[in-house]
């Protein structure tokens, strides 16, 4: 063992989080929920590995401005560059662009695992977090955009979220890239300022119309008054081009969240946004056959919800873009009731495919975000993993080979009843056994003692109901009436009087 | 989209794979399976991140003595260098250390998840795999390494693997060191040479006796004479000490695989070659007390087996380890019946937790190799996911945006009853369509065509029956008695006839 002085610290990278046993059951449950959806849809699992080639991976996160930032990236021995995934999209258009002729088309696929940003860590945001998509490759047809939509409401419902908690937001890069076409900023030499504009409007549900038409102009201080609090760059709009932007995207129901206007008048709205410009009628189009396929099967307005301010930051959309917002007042990690917001998104990504084929693969796809959708269910109270028994302890009263094997013996016995159940490991005395099994919230403690085994009998702990008694019970009577906290049964009553007291355990919790 | 030239290669890294739907569905059965015996033992699920300070992993693979080889690291922007973790075992080691106050001891809990090793990759071996591990920490008693012993024989019964088909063999790394202390390999100084000579005997089931000698000698001709074939260069001992490791390791049982001696003549044996040993002679000790703990709870020498030629490659273990062996003749990739051999082992690790500590925290493990494990199940016809029924399909027969509403909307009642389903998204005619669902496995197509629309009808096509027939059916009489491939049905039956048909698919596959 290393000298204290030349001990290693134990510390979690910076960025990263250890999962508590709770956080996983519930991680687990919820998604088989989702699983369960996505099959029910048609979708076939599938995975690819965490690690891709860089290039293959693309550079399509917002920050690909900053180089070598977002990814994490390192060279292999033949010297090609390899990154850490920073999304599930991107190593999936690689596996099909790769395996395209074997594919049925189109191809119906989910997926779920870990990504990767090589970002600044601070609270709650993390550099390794876990998404699970679906995505639908081979089709032009916003008829799979829609489905997305609809499946993602599905999900919502099959989670235990009820209608109108929950909105699925609907909007398409085509109409934002029509008015940005429209003022001007069309062609690959405006690419930054694009994206510069298409991030202002993102702002709006955080800083309103007026603070986006500054982030669209000269630039934004964040104390409200110049030279209070930090300078953002604007984008450099004119009064009119910044108008005719916040004309598209800013309208009340963007802003409010409350349900304002129908999907006709919102589509109505918009149509003035883009008059006159082809691309954005197009994509204008597309929303309107969305809304009806919607409508066709029962989606209405108050969960499908087409909304001009969705923007969706990845760089690679280019058609239909969605987000799941939970409308639902949850209590925050600090206890403020706020709108928890969105919980996934997608949309349409035309080009991931086709830069590998160089030819279309039109292709459409949505992820959710698994630990931030995890805590807002578990703020909701709907994902409970109670039903998860603690293990029966057997204690050690005596350490020779011969009782350890006895020991072993019983609990050999209830595990193959389908008992959780295990013999205590460690050292210590029977206080401390008793607080270990405490500690693990065990249901039950076995205890056999040289006095017990003589007699060829053996104690039984009821620690729950031990535990509520001398918390709760202050009279003889309800003492009387109450379970008995410890029996002793002959050595072969063990599984027997086990699985009593359980059930007694289990119809008291279900009251 | 990118010019035909400039396009990027798409390509899977090299040692990377990936997964199809079925060994994904194959593998989470398994998991399942695997996940409950360790419930059953009171073991918690518990998640680390795969990413760790490079110091806090440590360098305890077997190729540490090439730097920088063994693992994927990169620097982070505060210039401490990160690895990608290349077991589960280091980081559960800094989880506890850094957590140890507050976790209940011994701490038991189990993880699943992807490891990375940064090696040649070769057929077969990959540079990502999944293990599926359980770990005691804060115990040095070995009745904790006999309840891993037993758990990994539950765990390969619960897998439908029959008694006799695998083998948990046991040694104590004690033992090993006590030997090569004996022949006078003790001491920081000898590190090198004593792995050496422990990696000799890990290919006993390989060369034989004959081979391992010349490998503990002056090294080993690949081709079986001086100068054929590779040379590898032996660990340089003497005849006799040659002679005294080979009394231990190379008796008949390790040979042969044959059921061999009994776990009290192996003890017996093994006893002679650590004579007059301390450490050697405690070690054998303990072997001797897993025996007797698993003996008493019903596990067997056809079960739990002693066995002196188990060595583990991994550096970190300190006393018994473990091998779970599969003993059933499996055919292998290319078709040949081979003895599968080890699908997982594991063993004690007193100095992990220390190291970070400056206090002993003895701990043992075991881990699971997933993806091989998979495959021996899989070989041995006993992973079956054919009950997976492919989704029905809609076929798209009118694409106007009011028929693809109504065909979205079958597809909606379809789901709501529980049925997979989906409505076909691609842009071909009638016949590709159909094809399409046969590509999918689906059991029923549904059919509606401008005059069944009219007539308020739709056809359903049993696609299952109609292959079974178009294949099998010959003779007019059978042909009558078959079930009809095809039935035209009202709107509102959808739902009932298509779960008829499905009911009887089911029973037809139950036959």
């Amino acid at each position: 063992m290393a000298d204290k002085s030349e001990k290693t610290k134990a510390r979690l990278p910076r960025g990263f989080a250890d999962r508590s046993a709770e956080d996983i059951r519930a991680v687990e449950k919820m998604m088989a929920t989702i699983r369960s959806v996505y099959e029910l849809y048609g979708f076939e699992p599938a995975d690819q590995p965490l690690i891709e080639y860089t290039d293959a991976l693309g550079k399509f996160l917002p920050d690909q401005d900053r180089p070598n930032e977002g990814v994490f990236s390192f060279q292999d021995d033949d010297e090609q560059w390899l990154s850490l995934r920073y999304d599930l999209t991107a190593p999936t258009a690689r596996y099909v662009a790769e395996n395209f002729e074997r594919l049925p088309k189109p191809y119906r696929s989910y997926r779920s695992g870990w990504v990767f940003r090589n970002e600044k860590p601070g609270p709650g945001r993390f550099r390794q977090f876990m998404q699970f998509d679906a995505d639908t490759i081979g089709t032009p047809g916003v008829a799979a955009d829609a489905e997305m939509a609809m499946m993602m409401a599905d999900v919502m419902e099959a989670l235990g979220i009820k209608r109108g908690d929950y909105v699925i937001r609907v909007n398409n890069r085509k109409v934002l890239d029509g008015v940005l076409e429209a003022i001007g900023l069309d062609g690959d030499e405006n690419a930054g300022r694009r994206l510069h504009v298409l991030r202002a409007i993102d702002k709006l549900d955080k800083f309103g119309p007026d603070g986006v038409a500054l982030l669209l102009g000269a630039g934004r201080w964040d104390g409200g008054k110049e030279g209070e609090g930090d300078f953002t760059k604007g984008a450099g709009l004119g009064a009119a081009h910044i108008e005719r932007v916040l004309s598209l995207a800013a309208y009340p129901d963007a802003l409010g969240g409350a349900l304002g206007l129908s999907n006709d008048e919102t589509l109505a709205s918009m149509a003035k946004a883009v008059e006159g410009n082809a691309r954005g009628v197009e994509g204008l189009e597309e929303l309107s056959v969305i809304a009806k396929l919607a409508h066709a099967s029962g989606y209405n307005d108050d969960r499908i919800r087409i909304d001009p301010s969705v923007v969706r930051g990845l760089e690679y959309y280019t058609g239909p873009v969605f987000e799941a917002e939970l409308l639902a007042e949850i209590p925050n990690d600090e206890g403020q009731i706020v709108r928890f917001g969105s919980v996934g998104g997608g949309g349409r990504y035309d080009g991931l495919v086709s830069r590998f084929r160089g030819e279309p693969v039109p292709a459409t796809g949505f992820s959710i975000g698994v630990s931030r959708l995890m805590t807002a269910l578990k703020n909701l109270g709907k994902l409970d993993t109670t039903d998860v028994i603690a293990p029966v302890v057997v204690l050690v009263m005596d350490k020779d080979t011969e009782s350890l094997g006895r020991y072993q013996k019983m609990v050999a016995e209830l595990r193959a009843a389908g008992i959780r159940s295990e013999m205590y490991l460690g050292g210590a005395g029977m206080k401390a056994q008793l607080k270990y099994a405490d500690r693990r919230g065990s249901p039950v403690a076995i205890i056999q003692g040289g006095d017990e085994r003589a007699k060829g009998e053996l104690q039984i702990k009821d620690l729950i109901e031990g535990a509520r008694m001398s918390a709760e019970i202050t009279d003889n009577a309800e003492w009387r009436a109450a379970r008995p906290a410890q029996v002793t049964v002959a050595e072969g009553e063990l599984v027997a009087e086990v699985k009593k007291i359980l059930a007694a355990q289990a119809e008291e919790r279900a009251k």
